[in-house]
């Protein structure tokens, strides 16, 4: 176990994080907003590649903009540390960030005491999706989970509509070379990414360290019913046809079956849109959201089929139709044992208090894991709140969490 | 029994409806839409104003607007019938205009027959609010339950914002003098309106006639649910405080409740409203209406108190608050049992299916009430269908509403 001065780490992680929400490194004062190809974000890479330089490495850039730091040259392995560094747009200081400035304090500490560490950093382009509204972007691109078409026609800015391969080669990348992305995890022998945790479950049970063993899967879907929209007052409860009824059956339904279904599954209806949505109306149609999660596939999906089939059930019940329309389904993704063990026992030195946890939240760990053994470690953030400016994490915790991961990748090279 | 000419009513009520229902008589050809002021409006008065002249009618307009027609002199005693002209802004042919054209032909059938009833027929102004947003407006002025200062300032047009006097003065009227609407009701020895149904009760019992002896009171309110805000993915169900839960629970005894009080009560949540409503993003809280209705106060007036605590009680017992507002209060209208019974008698003399209801909708007649004997008559609409394009009532009901309204006032005479 290295003997790290944690107070140190935590000046650094602290001093980073204010130079990176103040002026010039965010498009608004009123949050954090940093999105790929804006100045801000082009001051946030240059930033990292300054401090990372000064430590000796060498820092480059994928062919769309994901950064790339090493300290041994091309073809030697080395292991993987970072997280992103663009925010959502109305987003805090600690998403993304958090991580790579943890990732950037772990090879400091490899330089000051001289272990001689083989690292790569990577701070991945647009995870969050603010620029073009495709999350997980970099990572998606250097996994090949995209198509040409996607760059060229299908991604465009939100801001301005423009393709993603104008912006990219506006911002002067080279997007034609896009697949060439994927050499980027050609030398990782494993990887690990630091984030906030982004929920409460640290805080409630008090720990600081979160060792992530899986990243949830999910199904989102919408389910459409059809009622009848009639006068609310002048219709008999006995003649209705009322859809809210069969949303407020399958709330409840949903929040049964996650919780029986256990294993960390959640579900969650987040959208309801009511139609004509009147005080005075019946609802002729509802729509709601379902988002279901957890670490294991067949637990969740088990949810999304039975509540599925649940209201459509009770749509017809109560002589109405109910339709149930998938968006997305993404598979869980366990993360590598051996990494977690590592991080499990370079926690257990350190005498603070941890837990072993899946992620509810995506990460890009979901597509580098794919490739390469991987593991996450959270720390807490202040009641669970993210992608907010009141988003609060501890640079204390950060600093703990930079010392375990370097006793880990010591521990496994 | 009057011998009435059932046949030759139909096609005057469907003539009068569709000269109502063409160009100049509607703002739009998409829809019908009319209301105080504007040419439209003026012209389907002018339509009527000769109609009733040419029976030998002495036709007037209160201060306001509201249309009145006599065929006896001012101090005499006289029945009256009617209802409103204008429309919603997205309205059909018959709510409202039916219901006068159909008191018009009870006054033709009165001469043509040479029955000598004391008549006098009402059209009201703005009982839509599609003008001002003021419901029932001309006739609450009658019955004095607005203010001078709503008048003058408060109420305005939705168009233009200017308030409701500048507009009754440039169309003409002497709003300082809206107090002397009242004496419109002073010889009124009974009223009957007849309107569409706007629910299908009548449809599907199979009845062609409708003898309303009460109007619902109702209670207009909102719950708001404050939760928590939280990751979708990342929080597990057990750290959850999501207000949709609250609303589900809500609904579904609203309904329970409801039905339970019987007594034509009903009880309907049509607006919801999630904040901040997406997909992977547990509400942070929850607004949903209430509208509970009944011709008994006692009982839907229960059922909004029990909700209310319902509610609240759901909302703490998951650890989360819910409040509570209340937005409007109307008692129940019970109507004239001599009148309703008199129209009963008619009704069952012609054979024709009928049946005793109460009103679950608001009309001008709950104001008249309040000084007149009263009662309504109802005809079907086509699968309750009001306030749209698509709303359809067959002028054969309307034709033997007439001949029933006429019959019960000769017995009542």
């Amino acid at each position: 176990m290295t003997a790290i001065d944690r107070e140190r780490s935590t000046a650094r992680i602290a001093g980073d994080l204010e130079t990176l929400s103040g002026p010039g490194y965010t498009l608004t004062h009123e949050a954090i907003r940093r999105y790929a190809y804006t100045p801000p974000y082009r001051r946030t890479l240059d930033y990292f590649t300054r401090e990372l330089e000064a430590l000796g490495f060498t820092v480059t850039e994928d062919p769309v903009g994901t950064l790339v730091a090493r300290n041994r040259p091309p073809g030697e392995p080395v292991f993987g540390v970072g997280s992103h560094c663009d925010s959502n747009r109305n987003g805090g200081r600690y998403d993304g960030t958090m991580g790579v400035v943890t990732a950037l304090e772990v090879c400091r500490l490899n330089e000051e005491h001289g272990l001689g560490l083989p690292l790569q950093l990577i701070s991945f382009l647009e995870e969050e999706g603010s620029g073009f509204g495709q999350m997980l972007l970099g990572s998606r691109i250097m996994l090949q989970r995209v198509t040409e078409e996607d760059l060229r026609e299908r991604f465009r800015a939100l801001d301005d509509g423009r393709s993603f391969w104008e912006h990219a080669e506006e911002a002067g990348y080279e997007p034609a070379r896009w697949r060439e992305s994927s050499r980027v995890l050609d030398d990782l022998t494993g990887w690990i990414e630091m984030h906030i945790e982004q929920a409460r479950v640290l805080q409630d049970t008090g720990n600081r360290i979160g060792l992530v063993h899986a990243i949830a899967g999910y199904v989102h879907a919408d389910v459409h019913v059809e009622g009848r929209g009639d006068h609310a007052g002048a219709t008999p409860m006995d003649l209705r046809l009322d859809p809210t009824t069969v949303l407020a059956e399958t709330v409840l339904e949903l929040e049964r079956l996650a919780v029986a279904a256990g294993r960390g599954t959640v579900g969650t209806v987040g959208e309801i849109e009511v139609d004509p949505g009147l005080i005075n109306a019946i609802a002729s149609r509802v729509r709601f959201s379902l988002d279901i999660r957890g670490p294991e596939d067949d637990a969740y999906r088990g949810v999304a089929t039975a509540i599925g089939s649940f209201a459509q059930e009770a749509a017809r019940r109560r002589g109405m139709e109910a339709r149930v329309t998938e968006r997305q389904t993404l598979p869980a993704t366990p993360l590598d044992t051996r990494i977690v063990g590592a991080l499990e026992e370079a926690a257990r030195a350190t005498g603070e208090p941890f837990m072993r946890m899946h992620s509810g939240a995506a990460h890009d760990t979901m597509c580098v894991a794919e490739r390469v053994p991987s593991a996450m470690v959270f720390v807490p953030c202040k009641d669970g709140i993210s992608h907010h400016p009141a988003e609060e994490a501890r640079p204390a915790d950060a600093a703990l969490a930079a010392g375990i991961i370097l006793d880990a990748i010591a521990a496994l090279s």
